[in-house]
C-alpha cells in the first residue's frame, strides 16, 4: 500500500468564534491533516511532538482513524503545543491570543524507518529547518513532496524556507501569503514566480474564495462549497491539504490532471471541517456523505459548452 | 429574431487606475451591456438619454455593432450623464470623484413599439422606478427580466427597489450588496431571502472572485478568469450582464442549465473588458478570441470524478 508521511503539529487548540467558544480541545496541523488523509485508506504516519499532558482518549482516536502514531514523540514531562485564536464576524481574519510552543520549542522530527520510502511527504506548517530534515530522513525520493507555511516564517526565517522550498513539488500557502513571498500582487504573477523558486505546483488558498491550482501555465480553480453557516474555520486549510495529498497517495498518479481532482477531494473534505468545532466534524464523517458532498461539488462548477 | 431591450446609462466616464487616467471617455452601464450583448448577433436596443455634447463617433461606434439605438433620446441643448472614479490600489474598490447626472435626471425612458415584445429586457442600474416603468410598457410579458442595482438605491429608495425585485427574474448584484438588503452574512442565506423577495435567479458577483447563479436549492459557481493583470475593472459588472443576457436572447433557453452557460459567457466577456480602459477592448474583439477563452474556462474548471 502506497504511504504518507505527515508532519505538523499535535496540539490542544481553544477558539473562541461568534457562534461559541471552547476549553482545550484537539487540534494540530498534523491531527487535521490526517483524519482528512485517512478517508483513504492508505498507510499515513504522524511525525510530531507531544507533551505527558495529551490524553490518552485523543492517540486513541487518531489510531482508531488507522493513522500511524509510531512517528509521535511523546515528552512525559513535558506540556503539549497550545493554540487559542478568536475569529472576528466575517470568519474571514482571527486573532492569536496565546501560543504556547512547549514541546515544539525542542522538536527534532524523526521518520519511522518503515516511512522513509513513502510515496508521499505531507510537511505541515513548521519551521522550514524542521520541514528541511523530514526531506533528508526520506531514503527513497518521494514522487510528491507537498509543503504548507505562513507568513510569520516569511517574516522570521525566510532564508530558511527559501531552502525548503527549493526542494519540494507543491507549495500551498494562501492568496496573502503568496503576495508576500513574491511582493505580486496578481496572484497568476505571484504563482509564475514560485514556480521560479522551485515547487512544479503551486496552489493558492483564498479560504471562503476557493482555492487555484497552478502548473505552468495551466491553472485549475475549486470553489470552497458555499455554506449556509461557516462554524469553525480552523483546520480548513490543513484538511484542505489532507485530502489533497491523501487522494494522490490513494490512486498514486501525480499528473495535472489528477492533481485536479486531489483538489476537489481536499475542498469537499475543508467543508466538512468548517461545520463544528475542532475535529468534531471530521472524526463523524462517512464515505456516503463524501460521496454527495462531490456530487454538489459537480453541479456547483460542472457546465456543457461544446468548443471544436 | 429573438430581441433585448437594454436600459441604462449611456454615458462619459473619466477614469483613474493605478496604471494610468483618462480624460472622458465613453462610458455607461448600458454602453458595456449592449457591446457585450452584440456578440451574440441578436436584436438589441438601447433605452437611454444623453445630451447634445455626446459624439456622433460614439454613437456609430455602437450602431455599427449593431446596437439599434432608437431608444436613446438625445437632449440637444442638455448635457450627457458624466462619472469620475478613482481605483485603489488593489483594484476591488473605488472612490466615486464626481457624478453628474445632468439629462439622466429628467430621464424617462420610452421602449421603441418594435421591442415591446422583447424576449428579455436587462434592467441596468437607474432608479428603481425608472427600472420598473420599462417593464410596465412591455406589451408581451418577457420571458426573463433581469435586474442589476447597487447599495444606493438600497440606501436611498428601497421601497421603490421592493417594487421593482418583485417583477423580475433575475437579480445581478455584488456580495455586499446582497448582504446589505438581507441583512445576512452568509451568501446562501442571503440568496434565499432575495429569492422570497420575488427573483427566481439570483446572481451574485465578487468580482475578481467570481459569481454564484442561485435557483431554489441549486447553486452554480464561475469563477473570474485569473489575469496577468486587470487594467480597469469599469463596466466588467455590466459586461457580465451583458454577455449574460445576449447569450440567453441568442439561445432562447431559459432553464437553469443554459442560465449556467450564460454566466461563463458573462465572465468570459468580463475578463475582456477589464483588460484595457473603459470599452476599448470590448469594441475590438473577435469571436475567435471568445472561443479561445471559453476554452481557458473550462481547463480552469471542469474535472473528471466518476460518480456512481
Amino acid at each position: 500500500m502506497s504511504k504518507l508521511v505527515i508532519v505538523g503539529t499535535v496540539a490542544f487548540d481553544a477558539i473562541e468564534t461568534p457562534f461559541g467558544k471552547t476549553d482545550r480541545i484537539l487540534g494540530g496541523a498534523a491531527t487535521f491533516i490526517g483524519l482528512a488523509a485517512s478517508q483513504f485508506n492508505i498507510d499515513a504516519v504522524i511525525v510530531s511532538i507531544i507533551g505527558g499532558d495529551f490524553p490518552e482518549e485523543y492517540l486513541d482516536l487518531l489510531s482508531n482513524k488507522n493513522i500511524d502514531l509510531s512517528g509521535v514523540e511523546i515528552v512525559k514531562d513535558g506540556k503539549t503545543f497550545f493554540w487559542k485564536g478568536k475569529y472576528h464576524n466575517d470568519m474571514n481574519s482571527r486573532d492569536t491570543l496565546v501560543t504556547e510552543l512547549n514541546v515544539l520549542a525542542d522538536f527534532n522530527p524523526v521518520v519511522p524507518e518503515d516511512y522513509r520510502n513513502a510515496e508521499v511527504v505531507m510537511l505541515g506548517n513548521l519551521h522550514p529547518l524542521t520541514q528541511l530534515s523530514v526531506i533528508e530522513q526520506m531514503e527513497v525520493k518521494p514522487k510528491l513532496v507537498i509543503l504548507d507555511t505562513m507568513n510569520f516564517w516569511m517574516n522570521n526565517a525566510l532564508e530558511d524556507l527559501h531552502k525548503v522550498i527549493k526542494k519540494i513539488d507543491v507549495i500551498a500557502i494562501n492568496d496573502e501569503e503568496a503576495r508576500q513571498l513574491t511582493k505580486e500582487y496578481s496572484l497568476v504573477v505571484a504563482a509564475r514566480k514560485i514556480h521560479e523558486m522551485g515547487p512544479k505546483y503551486v496552489v493558492i488558498k483564498k479560504g471562503e474564495h476557493g482555492a487555484f491550482l497552478f502548473h505552468n501555465d495551466n491553472v485549475f480553480f475549486a470553489p470552497a462549497l458555499p455554506l449556509e453557516e461557516v462554524f469553525d474555520p480552523t483546520g480548513a486549510g490543513d484538511t484542505f491539504a489532507g485530502g489533497f495529498a491523501g487522494y494522490l497517495v490513494k490512486t498514486g498518479d501525480f499528473s495535472f490532471e489528477n492533481l485536479k481532482k486531489a483538489i476537489i477531494y481536499g475542498s469537499t473534505l475543508a467543508s466538512f471541517c468548517v461545520e463544528k468545532f475542532g475535529t468534531e466534524r471530521m472524526e463523524n464523517l462517512s464515505g456516503e456523505e463524501i460521496h454527495k458532498r462531490l456530487h454538489q461539488f459537480k453541479q456547483l462548477t460542472q457546465f456543457e459548452i461544446e468548443l471544436s
